[in-house]
This record gives C-alpha cells, structure tokens and sequence, in this order.
C-alpha cells in the first residue's frame, strides 16, 4: 500500500477537456470557461472535432493531435465513449483522468464491470483515475477548475487553506456553497465519486503534503482500504494538519440507506469511531460542527494549551456553557486565587472561579471585559476563552469594542483562541475572524468546537509506545509466538496459542481419557472445571459440554464420560479432542478481549464489558491494530464499568496493567495472524486484583478455511 | 397552592412609573418612552416631584397623588427608597408592583431579609409584585412596556404568539433580540428576576390563558415550589399550547455555578427532566434548539401525526438525516409500496423506502420535487417532510420553486410540517416562514425539531388512568392503607406498611429470641435469610447482620444468636427489635424502587437497574408523583436494562405488569405519607418470572423525626 503523488493531477500544468463545447449549457463547456474565467495558467485543450476555437482558445480534434504533454484529461462525455477515448489518451501519453461521466458502478453490476475494465485499463497503462461518476475537483490555490459543478458559477469562493474531499457530489458542492457563505476560504476541493482509483485517503495525502491546505475536511460514505486511510491521517497528522471528517452511515437505519445508495461497504460504525480517533481525524456529527470546528483552525489555529476559560455577563448562561463544556469532557478548572483577586478588585460581586461572571455591571463599564479577558488569558493562563455577552453585544459601540478586544488580544496573547457568544450579522463576523477570532450566537456551538480543539491538542501530546508495546506483531516484540495456521483449532490449541504471545491464559491440561482427567485435576488441584474439546463445537454450555466445580477424582471421571457422552448425542459429527480440565478462578474483574479482521478496515481489537453489559449497554471499545499500551488504557478507560477495575464499593483494584498488557499482545497475535484469522474471543477474560495478572478462562479462535490461499503477511503499516 | 389571575398585571389598565425622569439616560425614564412611543392604550402616570410633564404625560408628585385607580406601578428607584414606596402604594391602593430595583436576596443575606419583608407586606396588602432584580416585562399584543431593557430600543419586534419568560432578565434579554433576528412574533416577555412573588410558573400559568399566546418559552435557572410549576405545565398542556423550556444546571459543574450565583434552589437535574417530560413540556439543551423549536411552533404547528418523511438530492446527506432521525426515535417508516411506485415512475434510480433520494436528476427537472413531495405527504401521508436540496436549492429559480411549493403544500395538506434544508438567506426563510414552512441550512437541526413535534404528539395521544392506577394516594385507590407515622421504623414495620399499601414484599417472620427464630423459619420453609431487625442499623451486610441460605434449625438457632452478637458489638446504642427471617426467593430480575421527598419538587419516584448498574451506569428513571400505570411503564421502558425484564437470553420475561403496579402503589403509598416520608428504598426489588408476581426483598423506610410537625395531606394536586 502506498498513497501515490498527486501532484500533476491535482497541479497539472496542462488540461486537455474531451466533451468541449461551443454550447455554454453542455456540460464539457463549464471546465472550460471556469479554467479561462479564473485564469488558469497552465494549458488548456478543448478536445471538440468540430470547432476550432472554444472560449479563446484552439480545440483539438483529438487527445493525440495535441501533440504536447498532458498531465490531465477531463472526460466530460458520455460512458458509452468513455473506453475509446481512454485509448486516445493513452495514445496520447494523457498522466491523468477525471472522469465526469456516470452510468458506471452507481447503476448496477453491469456499469460496475465496465467500471472495472476501465481502470484496469487505466492502472496499465499508468494512468491515475478520479472518478467516474463524480464533479471532478478544484485546486484553488492554482485556479485549476476541473470540475462542471454550476455551484462555481454562483459566486466566488476566496483562496485560503482549507482542503475539501468529498465521495459525495452533491454534498461537496453544498460544503464549496457553505464554505463561500462563510468566508472560509479553501485550498482545494476534490470529490472522489466511485472512486474507482483515487479515493478520499488519496486525497488526504496529497493534501497533507500541499503547502496551502492547512486544515482538511474529509467527507466519507464508505471505506474499501482501511490501512491506505490510516496512513493518510497519519500522515496529515505528522504534516501537523487536523483532519475533521463526516463519516454517514452511523446507526442502522442510516447503514441500511447508504447499502441501498453507494457501491461503497459500509464498516462497522463503532470501528470507524476509533479508526478516526486512532489517527488523530475528528469525527463531527452535523453539517454544522463540521464546519464550525474546520472554520475555527483556520481562523484561529490550535490553542497552546487545553485550558478553557468560560467569562459571562449572564449567570445562568454562564451554567449553560458550563454544563456543556463538562459534558464534553473540557478542562474548565478554577482560576488561580490570585487572577479571581484580580477580577473582583474591578468587579466586586463577580463570580471568579470559572465560568467568570462579571455581571450586568459591565454595561455600565465595559473595559470590564477587557480587564477581565487579560487576567484570564494572563494570569490564569487559558488557551482558549469564551466570552458570552448576550444581547448587550450587539450594540454598535460593543461590536466595535469586541472588533478592538479581538486585535489586542490576539496581539498580546499570540495564538489564544478568543470566541465572542453575542448577536452578530456577517460583517462583524468577518471582523472578527480577519483578526483571527470568532463569533457565535449560541455559546453550545463554540463549545463544540472547543471539545474539537481539546482532541487535537491530546493527540499531539501523545507520545509513541517503547517497541515491544506497540502491539504491531513484529520480531521487536519478545513475546511473540508462532503465527496460528489454517484450519480448525479448539480451546486448549487457542489457549496454547494465545499463551506462547505472551497472552495469560488459565492453567489447564488436556485429557483424552478418564484417566488423564483425573490425573490432569490433581495437578492442578480441585476444584476444577471440564470442558468438552472440540473445534466444532462453540456452544458448548448449550450441549452439556460444561461442568464447573468438579470436586474430586470420582466426581472427574463420572464428569469426563458423561461430557463426552454428552458431545457424542448432542453433536455426533463432531471432532471430539477430549476433554479440557481447568483450575476454577474466583474473584476478578470479567471482561470479554476478542480480535477480528475486518476485510475493509484490518484488524479491530475489542474489549467489552463482562456479563450481560457488553450486549445490553453496549459497553465495548474498539481500536484497530497495532494498538499499543497507551491505546489499551485508553480503551479500558472508555468501558463505561471501567470504574468496576479500578476497585468497586471496597473491592481490591483490579490488574489493569495485566488487561492494557493483554491487550497490546492480542493486537500482536492478530496482526502477525494476517488473513489467517478471521476472529479469536476469550470471554471471560478475568482481571484478578493487582499484582495477581489476568487470566482468559475461554478461548475461541476461528481461523480461515485451510482451501483459501493466505498471506501470513500483516496488512496494515 | 393556586395559580393567581394576573390580568391585571400583565395587561393593566393603568401604570405608575416611580423614578420617572425627565433626563432620558435614567432607568425610570426608559418605561415611560416605551410606552408613549408604542402607543400604550392605557393610563400612564409618570410619577416624579420635580416635574410637570414627562414625556408629554401629566406627572405626579406620588402615588397616592395620582387619585386614581393604578392597575400597575414600575419601581424604577433604588432598593433603599422601596419600602416607602411601598408605603405610597398601599394608600394609593395599587394593585400590582414591578420592581426593577437591585440590591436584594442576589446581594446575600441582608438583601434577602429586606426582600422578605418587602415581599410580606405587598402580599398582606393583596399587591403582586415582579422581581425585585428583574427587566421587568412586555405585553406585546396590547403594548405594554413595563421594561428598562436597552434591547426593546435597539429595534422593533413584532408582534405574534410566542410569550416568553425568563427568570434571568440577560437570558430574557438575549431571547428578545434573538427573536427579533429570527423574526418570530412576541406575544409577552417576561423576566422574573428575584422571584419574590411572581415566579416562572405563574407566568406560564397566565400564558395559558392569554389568548395572545400560543407558544410557551421558559427559562429556568431554579425552582423553589415544584407542585405550582407542574400546575402551570398542565394548565398549558390543557390549553393546547406547547411548552419549551430551557433549565440550566444540568451537570455537576453547572449546578456548582449556579449555588453560587442564583438565590434559587437548583433541584436534582434529572427530577427536572422527569418534571418536564411528564407536565408535557420540551426541555430543549441548548439556546439554538430552545428557538428553533419555538419558532416551528409558531410558524407550522404541530403536524398531524409522528410520520417523517425524509427527501434528499443527496444520498449521503440522505444517510445522516436517517441517522439523527433514528437517534432520535423518529418514526421515519418506509413508505407504502404505492408511493413507492408513484416516485419510481418519475425516478427510476430514485432510492424510495425513506429517506427518498431523487438522486441529481432533479437539476434536470426540478418539477420532480414536487410530485415526490406529493407522494410522501398524499400517499404515504407523512406528517412532517423534510427536503435535503443541498447547494441547488440555493439559485433564485430554485428559490422562487421553493417559495411556490410551500404555499402549494400547505394549502393541498394542510398542517402538514415542511422544512427545506438548503443554503437561504434571511428574506428566503421569511418568504417560506409566511407560507407556514421552515428552512434549515443544517438538516441536523431540523431533526431536533422534529424529536421536539415528536415528543408534543406523544404527549396528545396520552389517556387518563383510571382512577385506581392513578397513583395518587386518594381513597380511590383499594388498596390504600394506613399513612406512616413519624418515628423510626425497622425493615418489617416497613414491609408490613408497604404491603397494606398493595406492594408486595417478601414472606418473612419476626423472631424475638431463636425458638421463634426456628419456628419462624419451619414457616416458611428452608432454606431462608435471616437479618438483624433494627430502624437504627442500615448497612446490616456491614456488620454481619445478615445470613443467606440457612439450611435448618440448628442452624437458624446459631445464626440467630451470632446476628444479635454481632449487633451488639458493631451497635451497642442500636435499639435491636430482635431478627428477621424471610423467605429465600431465587430468580427473576432484580431492580431498585424507591421514592424521597423533594424539598422543593415533591415526591421523586426512582425506578433503578439492581446491581451495580443503577450506580455505574446511572441506569435509573425518575418520576414525580403521583405516577400512574402508563407512566411506570414509561418509567420500566426508560431503563437501559429494561431488555433483561422482557426475557434476554433465553430467560423467561419479568413479571412488568406487577412490577408498573408496585410503582403506582409506592406513589400512592409516598404521596399518603406526606411529609412524614423522608425516603423508602426497596433494594432489592425482584421481578420474578411472568405471572409469579415481585417481591421487595428488603425495605428501608426513614421517616420525619417524630419532634417536628408533619402534615398527614399530599403536597401535589
């Protein structure tokens, strides 16, 4: 896998257009005309057999008879001509294609086996593909408009550093139209349509390496190549530049649509939450938050630090913001006692701890707010700061004052990020973004944004895992033990397995015969459990095939035939290995660990709640592998019963180094597994009191069919 | 408890203006111009000692020099003069005051006890009084500007049907110039500051009255008198006008803010919740939510009935509507298959279950909009549609079409709920506003209105219970028994009492000394449990006061002794009523009931989770009494865990109906009980399997101590 250079495709510095045309209205005009209107200077090639001249400049008769280098060709024309021309552009040694046309994957199988043909075609001959079925893109910063998207013609965007990738058409016109309401100017704007080549990762990429797009908007509907996406974010993230994305498909009802509406597969929802978290993406929920978060990194940028300093001359707003921002997890701590000294010295009955309310006393004296702003950005030291002024914010001589307040703070305190709350029309917006702060009427969406902002500031604080808790499944790891081959594999193979990559299991023994049970649970000391050992038999409490608390040797040998006999009635095509004989473990914290591959997105680790939480509250955390041990307590942290570790209603505390351990050695198992595994399961994974480790009390691994060809080979970074 | 006519407050014949000036900067000049300026029909008097004429109106050098009936004086003056002015008021037999003045409880305990006598002697003269420390109030609809607010000057609001109030006069303002931005028609404002007299919940209760108002904006910071609010709520409900309502304090952090900055009393936030969602009124969670609500209201109504119709140019955008729609538990059904039929011979490629995606084909023809919303509104007989159109919705001739439909479909369907989500500037909304439809740039927020219109009908299709499912603690419950009586009360006086009241409790028996300890449990039958019997030992596990599954009689004979041991030793000072003996019960679901005497909101009813879940999870649900046997089956629907009642894995289902009976009983039993309950709690209480009934298996009953005095009567109506 490895994310190609863009560069003269989204930067070509010659456009051939097949589908030009005299006639303004037809779609292979609008390139055309945008690419002259907004002076673009590289070549332009109008590909038209019957003109000689379109919008000023010499048609072609065809790709070949250019007769010059050309870095990209617009397919404006219909799919029914779309392979012969590629044969013209690869007679014409065309470097790239944006393909306009539908009636592609979007119509069914057979427009999908065209499509395939196509970019194979394509891919042979060296050719990059964007599209079909798409509006083609714009790269802002160099007036490239290889798009026909009539939204262009409604009004100008400005030039900025904001990046724009959308698989959708229609929403990524809607956000270039938000974006120019806004006054969010872009960089670049690509949409990927069936991305039959290039996709949104690609995008991401190029962008993450263009030197105008600062921030990138990424908009998804499905994902094929999980691991090409993680190294796009990963490398926007090393690039130093957010990501915010819009990923649809999140509850069922809304899965079901995006399967009846794009070829695209649909993931897992929950894995793509933690895909996006993993790699420092943040995942916004609206149209609006989307934007919102996008526009204030590139207005303001990231604060230096995570500290929130909510100042409000409303009390009971001052509780709103508050509420809000505890919900969203900010770091809305106290002020030092010396700046709440400070700020009650000018307003006396004020509130000081934060949210600061400096009361309706400031409509008398509003250098209040100043005096006030500069000791919390000063003395308390806040990177960001949320001033709620209500209605009183929307006189003239407070638009103005707020206008100054937003220069001198941005002056005197370089990158803080300052949002105003109050009334105020476009103007006074634009006025305070050009000195780099920002305005919104409902406090609730600056602390949306805000929640944004304290994401990015923790991934950058995150610091990378010593080797052998990276869970990458590489030599480095010490731990590391055979890679698990096809075929059928029961419990006590799982557990072995399992145990050689450092994993703990419970202490068992195999017994083929009543014999070797009894001799088995003396070693290990009764009480123990017995278990049926088949590969084929997963339900195995359902059948008769467990008994706990096995007492004695007497009780071992009655209990190991009446298993066995058990298996044999319940199941008599089964491969019976015996029975497994375990120590019974009391006490503990259970969990469920399990590892599955996930044929878009890779390896996804789960850690679930014990018992019946993990299915009826949803209790779980996914990360996709490698995750590392830093990864594995966050997960713990995430379960919602993750206080049921750390010592309940006088319970000991329990191991949780030996659980984020586990964890990090499952994701080495599995990625070193490769496409052998399909999904291993150990539930319950008992997390016994600190300092006495964990043990899995049950393990079951399904590994691919021994018939399909395998790649012991891992197929992320 | 009654809610008071306040006509002749809100809508006076005649009002004094004390602080009246003819300097135009001071607070009691502002009235005075507001009302002659707005045309005020009524008397005004401005008063003022210095001055002739203010305004163009006689002046008068006190109230009582007026001589003539005063409906309403504004006390623009300062707190210091006000119990003079009082004075003044008495003689001069002014009926209602508004009292601008700050300086009282807000200033801490000096301020409180000059409001408290101010406030005692208005009511011993039969005066209302607003405030002190508010903004006063607008009755729009007749012109009546009560108010020194700056925001009234700053621009015109017009007038319509929402009524407005706020306890915080900043909010108050705030949602003033909001609304006027928005340009959603006011019918009152009112703010109510300091509370004194007149609350939020009088004012909602004048509301639903006022024949101006058919919408109802509340903002709460807190309540000190539950049962009057929870009146005000139904009379709204009862008129047919929906209330929305915005209380702040909901997280920790939040409620600290407020304790620190409001007199007012913040209650337990999810009681407030329950409070809400029972009187039915909205609780909206953020000040762009409260308004978008409102402002639906006003201008659609509520539609006709819960079904959504979802309509998209866009696909994706298609899949997140879907998405917030189902996370928000619309009722966004497919569409019949004729409907279905309808589009599809329009669309071929349209996706038509719902959302119903016209796909880009509409740019071509844009006629297709509107025999797809036909479809949806006509065939499928949506309630609500909304209609993604993206940055094509947003060109003037697709302006105008918009424009067009929604007079069209709110005149062919009338009622019917029609949002346009596109790009609209201000004039387009207003343009769709007049035709009765709603534009949203985000379809996000359009979806939380829809929750809010949701919730409304919901609310409509409630039936009363009958008289004995009530849960209202009346004679006309059978199985009501005796009320509790002050005093301490140990676990079998607490079942006895609870099981006269119809709930059902454990079989168990007294035991004074070991034989009847024996005998007792010979009763009931081994095994059984056995409790140390004592009002004064709560934590009786702790101690080792209790013992699970004693077998026999020798057995009950020791573990009756080492209990009262036990309890000697862990709690000499306990008064010991000897032990408890109670059946053991084995299966079913365990859950907590309890209820507890709000000082401010009235008896809570708690349904919770058994088992951690209650506390890890928060996995409980409140209800203030009387709870009836819809909404204790509302109350079993709300948990998280409600699935393991209904039968989860296999296992059979709880008996729900006994366990809905036992919460209209324990409302019944709590709301008898009056302020002689502090708080029962049964833990656990244990769904058995369906048709074996539940039982509580444990009771804790604390009641008033028997030195203060009790009211045996119910404190809500």
């Amino acid at each position: 896998m490895s994310l190609p250079d863009l560069d003269s495709f989204l930067s070509p510095r010659s456009i051939a257009i097949l589908g030009a045309s005299t006639h303004r209205g037809k779609i292979g005009a609008v390139p055309v005309r945008y690419l002259v209107e907004h002076g673009y200077d590289g070549e332009i090639y109008p590909i038209n057999a019957r003109a000689d001249e379109i919008e000023g400049r010499r048609a072609y008769a065809s790709l070949p008879a250019v007769g010059r280098p050309i870095d990209l060709a617009i397919f404006a024309i219909p799919a029914s001509g779309a392979m012969a021309a590629l044969d013209d552009a690869i007679a014409a040694k065309v470097r790239n294609i944006v393909m306009f046309s539908a009636g592609f994957a979007e119509m069914g199988k057979e427009g999908e086996q065209a499509q395939r043909e196509f970019a194979a075609k394509a891919r042979a001959a060296g050719i990059r593909v964007l599209g079909p079925n798409c509006l083609g893109f714009m790269n802002v910063a160099r007036s490239v408009y290889a798009t026909f998207s009539p939204v262009v013609a409604t009004g100008e965007n400005q030039a900025g550093h904001v990046g724009i990738v959308s698989q959708s058409g229609a929403f990524g016109a809607y956000a270039y139209a938000m974006a120019r309401e806004r006054g969010l100017g872009l960089s670049a704007w690509v949409t990927t349509g069936n991305e039959s080549d290039i996709g949104v990762a690609d995008c991401i990429a190029w962008m993450a390496r263009d030197p105008a797009t600062h921030v990138i908007m990424a908009y998804l509907e499905g994902c094929r190549d999980g691991a090409k996406l993680r190294e796009a974010l990963d490398l926007a993230r090393a690039a130093g530049k957010p990501v915010v994305a819009v990923k649809v498909g999140r509850t069922e009802l809304g899965a079901m649509t995006a399967a009846s509406h794009t070829a695209a597969l649909a993931g897992d929802d929950a894995v793509f939450d933690a895909l996006f978290r993993q790699h420092g993406a943040y995942r916004a929920r609206t149209i609006e938050e989307f934007f919102d978060i996008a526009h204030c990194l590139a207005v303001a940028g990231l604060p230096p630090n995570t500290q929130v300093g909510l100042l409000t001359v409303s009390g009971g707003v001052g509780v709103m913001m508050a509420d809000d921002a505890a919900e969203a997890g900010l770091d809305v701590r106290q002020l030092p006692a010396a700046a709440q000294a400070t700020i009650r010295k000018r307003v006396p009955l004020a509130a000081t701890h934060n949210p600061v309310d400096i009361t309706g006393q400031v409509t008398a004296e509003p250098e209040l707010l100043e005096a006030t702003a500069r000791a919390m950005l000063g003395e308390a030291g806040h990177g960001s700061l949320l001033i709620f002024l209500a209605a009183f914010g929307a006189t003239p001589a407070m638009q103005a004052l707020q206008q100054q307040l937003a220069r001198d703070l941005r002056r005197d305190f370089p990158g803080r990020l300052v949002i105003f709350s109050t009334l105020a029309d476009a103007a006074q917006r634009r006025a305070l973004e050009a000195a780099g702060c920002l305005g919104f009427t409902d406090p609730a969406r600056a602390i949306r944004v805000l929640a944004a902002m304290d994401f990015f500031l923790r991934q950058r604080l995150r610091e990378p895992a010593p080797a052998m808790e990276r869970g990458d499944g590489t030599a480095a790891n010490p731990a590391a033990g055979p890679a698990p081959r096809p075929g059928p594999c029961n419990e006590a193979d799982a557990m072995e397995m399992l145990g050689a990559w450092g994993i703990p299991t419970v202490a068992f023994q195999r017994a083929r015969d009543s014999e070797q049970a009894v001799a088995g649970a003396r070693t290990l000391g009764f009480p123990v459990a017995m278990k049926v050992l088949s590969a084929d038999i997963t339900h195995k409490s359902d059948i008769g095939g467990v008994v706990l608390n096995v007492r004695d040797a007497d009780e071992a040998a009655a209990v190991h035939a009446r298993i066995l006999a058990a298996a044999r009635d319940a199941a008599p095509a089964a491969r019976v290995d015996g029975v497994l004989v375990a120590r019974m473990v009391r006490g503990g914290v259970e969990c469920i660990l399990g590892a599955r591959r996930d044929p878009a997105l890779g390896v996804v680790i789960m850690l679930g709640a014990g018992g019946v939480n993990v299915e009826i509250m949803g209790d779980v955390s996914f990360r996709l592998a490698p995750v590392d041990i830093a990864q594995a307590r966050e997960m713990i942290d995430e379960l919602k019963t993750s206080r049921l570790l750390r010592g309940f209603r006088g319970a000991p505390p329990a191991d949780v180094d030996a659980l984020a351990q586990a964890i990090v050695r499952l994701s080495a198992f599995a990625l070193a597994a490769g496409d052998t595994l399909e999904s291993v399961e150990l539930n319950p994974f008992v997390v016994l009191p600190q300092g006495q480790g964990a043990q899995a009390l049950d393990a079951v691994l399904l590994t691919a069919p021994t018939d399909l060809p395998t790649s012991p080979t891992t197929r992320t970074p």
